[in-house]
């Protein structure tokens, strides 16, 4: 259960409105490692813990802090809004800042929202779950989430650059530093599960029943051995259980397939008009 | 530039077809964790790359593996379609089997691919780019490669369980063993980068440019404090950079925030409506 | 800000497992009109509110009740899930309801979430923002919710009748209990705002300035006249300010309308081509 | 069954062209709100309704004028893309408006469509059916019907103010006026049908069968009591039936959730490692 | 202009309910190919035509007649719903064909619909607009509508197949008649335009700004030249403009690309890191 | 399986960088009718076919091909990002140049790809996997081709001309040489099969099974006969299978429908209600 309170976590108020701004800041609201996925993300991870309370905590700990994270980006977007041009081109013509304003805002901020935060990213695209996990495996799970705060704080980091409004980055430097918690929060907690269980997702399926011959085998199915020089290309595999090797010139391991024909019902290309051109293909498996 | 080979890169055969365990198995062809993902998400990567050649060359390396496993999921899938039951629910009353499978298959294997595999996942859900990522930072990139490796892995081997088909699991078996490889190559790449810069990404931003004092808190935004047990709420950060703290009872830094009003002609509810209403709301920020 | 508490709102615990029902409960979870729609909706509304500190406080209030929704369905799904037959269907045949179940359940609900809930509805589509608005006109954005919880409470009801299981039943009392109050308290809000504005959306655009001979004109454009009987085809108008007329066999006001050929460079269908075929359009506007 | 006119309804023709309007106009073509929307809204109600033909007629004439409406839009989208500027941007440098126009238009309008209007939204997302509903219930399809009226007619009032062509503002009036009738008319069905049943959709669920306790009462889940001051948390409800309350500090009702672990064949995180930090959780329900 | 007449184009009665069956029809009204999509995508066409009224005339005559049958599935569909049963898988275990429907049925048709048809596929995709296309170039867009009607044509026989109901097969009997002549009318006027123009799409572009030397070769990148033998491999090319030549062994024509470091704005993964690797790649282009 | 080497197919090298062109290009690699969609579209139709080689190797070509198309355009696409303008809109605004890309270019190309390619069209859409279709017939797959190369080379020859850089047009002007062959080749291939079975898809359909007396009639559903004119509407079929007519004043066949009311689970709009309103329809079906 939930308990709002109105002063946000951290200020939001920039120096002064500026709409082109307001739309690329969407990103990290709505977009693919924004905010709502984070938010998202934690809490489904939480509600779907089964087991320790230790880590279930922590995901809705933070979880409940990336809703506060959306609320201060929407906050600031809709005060980037205040007094957007929203007018006749041929008007503004006269304005370079504001021709290339009206020209680059998101029309959506004027027509769908009335001047406020939209539940997309910085070119429209709604928020959508498939954005998001949780799959009841918190080593598969912690990784997922350290992956979006890594991300996340590379784009804030990019929008941090992008303007030179001292409000704004002055919100973002709070969410670059969370972001660096995070990152950290995450990267603590894989290693303890990493030193618990294994590297490898999921620890528990057990290894002979893998192919283990190609388990730690580098293909060069792109000419150049470049990458017969990385560490995953020789000595003791990351997991501690094999040793990678490298093979130049990958081969096929299993033959031509060939399938059966559809049966009528499907009304695929009839066989009849096909097997005028049929010839054998002797070595399918 | 890319070559075909007819040839499978291993065998893909079911020993009978089992159209209800196509219909599953596309979650790992076609789904967001599935191998058209990782094919394209490599391969953007790969492009995308600007500089070294040995993250690049593994990446294409990679990435065209990845095609050849969708390649595997497509034809196993068009296998355990064929001769797959789609007529008349009456009729097939009988067969307790027929008429889950009838219940329970995709009907656009039928209707649609003509018992061919379908770029979907299990429920059915086409394929969208939305699930990828290409960033240009190699470190956070490769922590979503190994997320994915993992969330593959662990589907993988979900599927590994809902089978008793040898030949599924064969099939299986090597994909599994493929994704301990590529969860071992990630790991290895990423210990590389980290030992360059640093864990956070992006390594390049300052330091000072963030809000410090909350880079290394853990707030406790959900009541119970087990997460305070955890390596991430005491010692040393995982960065070397900071310590962790832990907040048992976390207070907003922001304010109230109040937006003002509109400009008219965005036409929201008019402010004389609101102020029958209004009341003062002094602390705002 | 948020704080979270652990303990649910209402208990979510059903009598028995039930990965079929499972799956249908997802869409008042993350389906059109499901719990995250309504949390995510009202807290954007209340995030871009511009004024009246009484509906920002109300939008605030049951946004952070609907989040409590999401958690209690979460909760319940992950239960009805324990057990989940997941195996394979020639070896469950024997009992009819297993082999129905393997049939028909969600098997993401297996392969994704490890017997978690979802994001998505009963069919498996992602919950996406598309679903939800936030305009900053209050009249329209309380109609919205209304209806959200109108078809929220059918869709509950719905529900209840697919189930025998008491625990269940008992949860859903709970949410048709606060899907009531929900419609109350939006039907409350809009008739104040119906009274102080007018019934019509917005109220703030001059009647003057649209083309009122047609404001309150019913257009029979589908054969039979049944509709001239409603209140809506003769009377006052429910705003007041017309009277209702129907119009038995409407014309049309505009002409055929002919667009210029577009330039070369955009290589449509080269006008010589059409012109062997043109024939004068003497009427079009 | 459809005849076509080639008519239009009303004129749909701009004084000038206007590439960038065009792209804004789109939305209430093919947006959330737009007449793609209630269209096909009306249309799949009045299908699918069971029952009294004057609420199927009155769906279907609305359905029918809808897609009148589309044309229109359709046909003035096209005549303000007539000559629109795709050339280079350095060429066009020169002249302010066109560089405006050629950062700001919809490159699809002139690289996808040749000129036409698109079935997308302001921002290029494609028309999706998933923002529409026919639920069978015609009181919960009316609320929606008046609120895509009420989101229509003020999305169309924000462009009418975004222009200065009078060509454009002509046909917006229509349409405006069109939606003024519109709301009308859903008000009044929805009045009738309050009036039948009650307010509180379904009205057919038996109220005893919901925790009535919780129907009327107003939980005060966002710090501060404004909320308290409306009508909504005191008096008489809405259908007559309670009287709403408001509770200020509210609390939970179920306990801290605890879920199961995953069978084995799911391969969460193994017990054996979350067991390390185990502490009873003995009050959970 | 749209006229609405109540009676159907043609009778769209089933035997029987058989909630199965109306999940598999959904596929023909809301699927990629289905009576939406050639309704609004020969609709767009006709609303975007420049010129001729012959082929305008056309589109809208056959758009009608789709939305015609959207109607008349959307009312197979309710009637093929009708009694559906939704309760409990235990109940009904003693019953094969009850339980198989309960597991396969699309449980929004009972949860969303109220037993009514949606605007989905299948297996519950909404219908997007991202499945059409109107592209001003009437050769490319009559192609696409010819593909339309041979994928439509193809999916109502598949479903023709799956039923032994005579009243639905009476009605697809129909429809696939209909798919008969517009698949004749679009090869027709494709005959038309070819004849006029050229068989390659768009004919205005002038041939020799495109790379001529390697406009009629096949390249054989898949390894095996079966498709040497194909007619597209040698003799005159099917637009009389060259002769069709195979490259057994395809070399590539560019060069390894090397792309530029990022500016430091980017923060993508340091030069300095990368540097420690790098080598020469001398032949880049 | 595949294999890729470091070169790419034709150079993609522009003379210089322009951030709002790689913002269109985008269309031919990520949008509907992109390089990603006729690639994977050929992959899965090869990968589904069920019997001859030849067409299977033509797939399996070409498809291999257009992901080295992709490659081009993804190098290409990164290029014309170098050095892209991402700062301040007030810095930039003497620049007309500057603030048009700023304005214009997609803002994902800062901050989500870092100047990379991103797997989206023009306006920002993610690819998705609703775009292709693999039926297994291949008369229907080879006119979806066929399509998809007339689209796709009409894309690029719009973009050719809305650039004047030498280096684009020469990338472009391989590609539109190669759509070119790629309209030969399944024109080829089409002829082929439409000379062994039929030009209506599918061949394999009993004619009688069809209501053949609407097989080859046009229906005038919108008003005016141009259409009349037209080969579709006298003479022999394309099929050569009838003759075409033509039906100026089409009437319905079908009966006006009149649902069953719901069952009471359902919780439509109740019959009581709607009985006040009832009056016969003793004409329905």
């Amino acid at each position: 259960m939930f308990y709002h309170v109105k002063e946000l976590q951290y200020r939001a108020k920039p120096e002064r409105p500026d709409a082109l701004y307001a739309k690329k800041l969407q990103e990290i609201l709505g977009g693919q490692f924004g905010e709502i996925s984070v938010a998202l993300q934690y809490l489904f991870q939480g509600w779907g813990a089964r087991g320790d309370g230790k880590y279930k905590d922590l995901l809705m700990d933070t979880g409940a802090e990336e809703l506060a994270h959306v609320e201060m980006l929407a906050t600031m977007i809709a005060r980037l809004l205040e007094n957007a041009p929203v007018g006749d081109l041929e008007v503004a013509a006269k304005d370079p800042v504001l021709s290339a304003v009206l020209g680059g805002m998101n029309p959506q901020h004027a027509i769908v929202s009335g001047l406020g935060a939209l539940p997309v990213d910085s070119v429209g695209n709604p928020w959508t779950a498939s954005y998001i996990n949780a799959s009841g495996n918190l080593l598969a799970d912690f990784r997922m989430n350290l992956t979006y705060e890594s991300h996340g704080r590379l784009q804030a980091v990019r929008l941090y650059e992008q303007t030179t409004d001292r409000g704004v980055k002055d919100m973002l430097s709070w969410l670059i530093a969370r972001d660096t918690m995070h990152q950290n929060q995450w990267l603590a907690a894989i290693a303890e599960l990493e030193a618990k269980e294994n590297v490898v997702v999921p620890s528990t399926f057990p290894r002979e029943l893998e192919k283990q011959e190609v388990s730690y085998t580098l293909f060069n199915y792109s000419a150049g051995n470049e990458s017969a020089k990385g560490r995953w290309a020789y000595g003791t595999s990351m997991d501690g259980c094999g040793v990678f090797n490298y093979v130049e010139n990958p081969v096929p391991f299993g033959k031509k397939p060939k399938l059966k024909p559809a049966p009528p019902y499907i009304h695929d290309t009839p066989l009849s008009v096909l097997r005028t051109n049929v010839h054998p293909d002797p070595d399918t498996m």
